[in-house]
């Protein structure tokens, strides 16, 4: 039994996505659907306003659109004709997009498994399960080290910044007070690090670090370390797209401390975020074989169902 | 709506599930059966041989057993008259626990979900969550700075030995090993230090280190520390019963390095482990009253179900 897939858009998460499904032992990857007719890929391409005529050939569809516009646009006609899984990152509106796409999904006779990925995602089961198991918990998360696309946008809008990248990453002390249950004092400010490199001429380089130390929201009230460097040593090690974090909970049961720590140390965070959207397909298509449909989110789906194995397999190995 | 909930057995385990569910909001403890008449607990306390006519008044009875002769013996006559959880912690034998419990469970129209605590458990969850998100992985499971039950008895056996406990604790190098995706070359020998306090008379010390050194299967082939101290400071120091753990995964995606990892840092083991029982016992309820019945392993529990919110808090909450 091979599962069907396919994608739709064709940025970071789409092509992480493709090459994952290549590598899995029981999907089949149908095509790409894209609004643009030439992609280098080797995989058919097709285009999107015509994707509803492929709907009794594909299973499963990975929706690898951005949380912004195309998910909130595109979305819900997508889960009436296909299942879906989606990495909606809205973290507030994901209530609205579950309401959304269950509407959707349902009438459709599909599933859709919505805003997979790591945060949300593995982060969100991590936090309902650790929470769960304390009758009261502290529980902290924290991103980095990491590429904050947000804060290296506004690194080179500044005059004068010729590349730059910031990395947000969480500090060691914070960490630490999370696992000892004294988590509560940890805010946002005084959790992560601001590191940015920065490449400019030497004769700007005190302006825009000063420029960066006094950017209200972005860097006032956080310690920020701003690091000039050459060109070249830029292109060599500042080229990746980095992240994970921690999900720390920490809990007193008859007078003892306990914490639970989930961790990812990701040295591409597109790829592990199309690997996790990936494995959703396949809860997806057993979710729809078994006769369901509806919207799922991560919490209600058993965690069996993302692997390639039988329930036996994994009970003979994992348990 | 409240779950009436039991406990059968009453031992470190059994305990720790009675102060765990008097701090639930949703549980009452109906009481505890017991071989035994007398129980040092304000909570009632019936025979256990009287419990099949207890079995209206109860939702949920937590099988507080040990693994190793009650389970086996005493698990699914209970399961045909009661919904349950257990930590039946057996890994080889879980396969053929499921299969008990489900038909027990299965023929009273009952839930038993089987083998919860942390290993197996929360951590069969994890190894079966990050196998899935890579095309291939590396994993690893590393078990300390914890108290292990066997090897401490064996070093109690030692002709002279007063008080001991020995405490498996991993090697930090094998932690990095297999973060790094060297995991490969862990072995449970080059990944575990066993570390031994012990109280005895200065004239034994150095025949019972020779004794510990030389021990087949126990120590032999281990990193062995002996370390000998008066008996108020290991009464002061080495009463608890501390636990823990990693299970780490790493993967290659897209050329990439990425690693998943879950921690464990319990100052009480037992406490713990009846925290998770506990939280499981709202899962064991909500299957049961949307119609399930038969045996669940953790890999078949939606993580919604452990958590006292309604799925739409947690939607809010926790993604």
């Amino acid at each position: 039994m091979t599962i069907r897939t396919a994608i739709v858009g064709y940025g970071n998460l789409g092509r992480g996505v493709e090459t994952n499904i290549k590598r899995q032992p029981d999907m089949e990857l149908v095509g790409i659907f894209s609004r643009r007719s030439e992609l280098d890929t080797d995989t058919p391409v097709f285009p999107v306003a015509d994707i509803d005529s492929y709907a009794d050939q594909i299973d499963v569809l990975y929706l690898c659109l951005g949380s912004a516009t195309d998910i909130p646009e595109q979305a819900t006609a997508l889960a009436a004709k296909f299942s879906t899984v989606d990495t909606y990152d809205n973290h507030k509106k994901v209530p609205a997009h579950y309401e959304a796409m269950d509407e959707a999904a349902f009438q459709g006779d599909n599933v859709a498994v919505i805003s997979t990925g790591w945060d949300p995602g593995l982060f969100s089961i991590n936090r309902t399960l650790a929470s769960s198991i304390f009758p009261q918990s502290q529980q902290n998360s924290f991103w980095g080290k990491g590429v904050s696309q947000g804060h290296s946008d506004a690194l080179r809008r500044i005059d004068g910044v010729r590349k730059a990248v910031q990395y947000t990453i969480p500090r060691e002390d914070a960490i630490e007070s999370a696992r000892e249950g004294r988590g509560a004092k940890v805010t946002s400010h005084n959790a992560h690090l601001r590191q940015c490199w920065v490449v400019a001429d030497e004769a700007d380089q005190e302006r825009i670090e000063n420029e960066i130390r006094t950017m209200p929201d972005y860097f006032v009230g956080y310690e920020v370390e701003v690091h000039f460097i050459a060109e070249d040593e830029f292109v060599r090690d500042h080229g990746g797209v980095p992240h994970g974090g921690h999900v720390i909970t920490s809990g007193e049961l008859g007078g003892t401390h306990n914490t639970i720590e989930f961790t990812l140390a990701l040295e591409s965070n597109p790829d592990f975020t199309a690997a996790v959207q990936v494995a959703y397909g396949r809860a997806a298509y057993r979710l729809k074989e078994a006769g369901q449909a509806g919207a799922f989110s991560v919490l209600e789906i058993p965690p069996y169902l993302l692997a390639p194995e039988s329930l036996e397999e994994l009970l003979a190995r994992d348990i």
